[in-house]
């Protein structure tokens, strides 16, 4: 058997991560509490309709505030859960409850709609889970362990924090809307343009530096399409756009902050050794 | 208006980022090309039963491989979407065929019977993305641009992978098992029990570099157990269980390694000055 063949034997014991599309769709969120607030924020974050089902003295503090700014999205009922009938209409539902028999019932009603459920606290009856975000524009990473516990997911995510610049929300929106721009030149949908399209876009990404991408502005990106894709859709440089990555700060880290160490150990020791020869009495 | 009610009023415009779990459902994979072959895959990862539709000479070498190594989960019929009925059954429904009308005509299939589907190439009828991913036993991160092409997720999929050791996988296993075996000790949902059990662990992961627990074993854990959770829910110290981090290893890339540069600079600049001083003709 080769290496290939035992690691597809092998694949299993995980969750397909995907990126759920709830825009305009209608979500429930049955409970109030600060494990709801999260649930609102996550759904708000996708653009959907949210209805929070709780009474008034069950609401945290930042569902509240969630409640009274987002009123274009949410919609606020202060009762509980009264039946079958709350989820009328519903594309996803979120309990966020401590009565875990009144989830499992909850669950149990979704099931028999097909309506997808997350029931907070109690994995096995959950048709998905969260897990750790980062959200940076149009950039969303998901960290999930699996069940393995949130305090672990969300020190990964500090991890990987460290490996981002912060900069990369931007430039991926510069990139859409360089590609945007392309489009409207070269125009057509699949085909010959558009595997040319996209060919020279995977070119740009591949041979720019991600951040280079945040220095267009529309003017730029017209003179990147002018010195690039209209010449023989090559791939220009930041010379031939005339653009320069801002120079002072690029100076002092790219050569003076890393070489301080052993630039100062190198003058200490000159000094060192300066002193020891200047000092020591003469033979 | 405050920096956090204009957060809040700005959020949206992303999706929902889920870990959907699939275990034992049924997926049913329209298609057999080299997309479907990714799909199958995904799908492996989350121990779904699947059905592949799809004429033979449509088959990439990498779908027939999963359908002839993973019999155990994959059903092929060797033909062609025939109709309505080849959705009965299925809990998420995942096309990848060059014919986008025929896409399209399933996606309002599974709409009509409330089935996830997403359509390979066509983002606008999908109900959800697929993005980049790292695996790593019950590690899995996705990295989504929200429709900003997959050549940037698979790009800051590589930022993101440098930022990590390779061995956080391994370490949450052992925290997994870390927690079992504190469950054993202590058992009992909910309640006091629950939250102490919880706090422990938490302050195990805050305190403890996410490397040091693979160096646990059976009997290691037990003896982290008895050094800290028996004794007054403390925290132990690797010292305290009698384990050490394999010696050389972690004293040269602690030590010896980060002060070389500055190190060499230091003798360099010692040994300049000496030559200065020791051959400049003497007054």
């Amino acid at each position: 058997m080769t290496d290939e063949e035992a690691r597809i034997k092998s694949i299993g014991g995980g969750s397909l991560l995907i990126a759920w599309q709830l825009k305009d769709k209608r979500a429930l969120v049955i409970g109030g509490g600060e494990v709801a607030s999260q649930r609102v924020e996550s759904i708000l974050t996708a653009d959907a309709f949210i209805t929070v089902l709780s009474p008034e003295n069950g609401l945290h503090p930042r569902t509240k505030r969630f409640i009274d700014l987002r009123s274009d999205r949410i919609t606020y009922h202060a009762r509980p859960f009264s039946g079958p009938e709350e989820l009328d209409g519903a594309d996803i539902v979120l309990t966020a409850l401590d009565d875990n028999d009144l989830s499992r019932s909850i669950v149990e009603m979704c099931r028999a709609r097909r309506i997808p459920v997350n029931a907070a606290d109690i994995p096995d009856l959950c048709d998905f889970y969260f897990g750790a975000q980062i959200r940076d524009g149009p950039l969303q990473i998901m960290i999930s362990t699996n069940g393995n516990g949130p305090r672990m997911a969300s020190l990964i995510r500090t991890k990987l924090q460290k490996g981002l610049s912060g900069r990369e929300g931007a430039a991926i929106t510069k990139i859409g809307r360089l590609r945007n721009k392309l489009k409207e030149r070269a125009p057509g949908v699949g085909g010959q343009v558009g595997k040319e399209r996209m060919e020279w876009m995977t070119a740009m990404c591949n041979e720019w530096a991600m951040e280079d991408f945040t220095l267009l502005d529309e003017e730029l990106m017209d003179r990147v399409l002018d010195e690039g894709w209209e010449k023989n859709k090559r791939v220009p440089s930041l010379n031939d756009i005339e653009v320069r990555r801002p120079q002072i700060q690029s100076w002092i880290t790219t050569f003076i902050l890393p070489a301080l160490p052993t630039a100062t150990a190198f003058v200490t020791g000159a000094l060192a050794a300066t002193l020891l020869l200047t000092h020591r009495p003469r033979p």
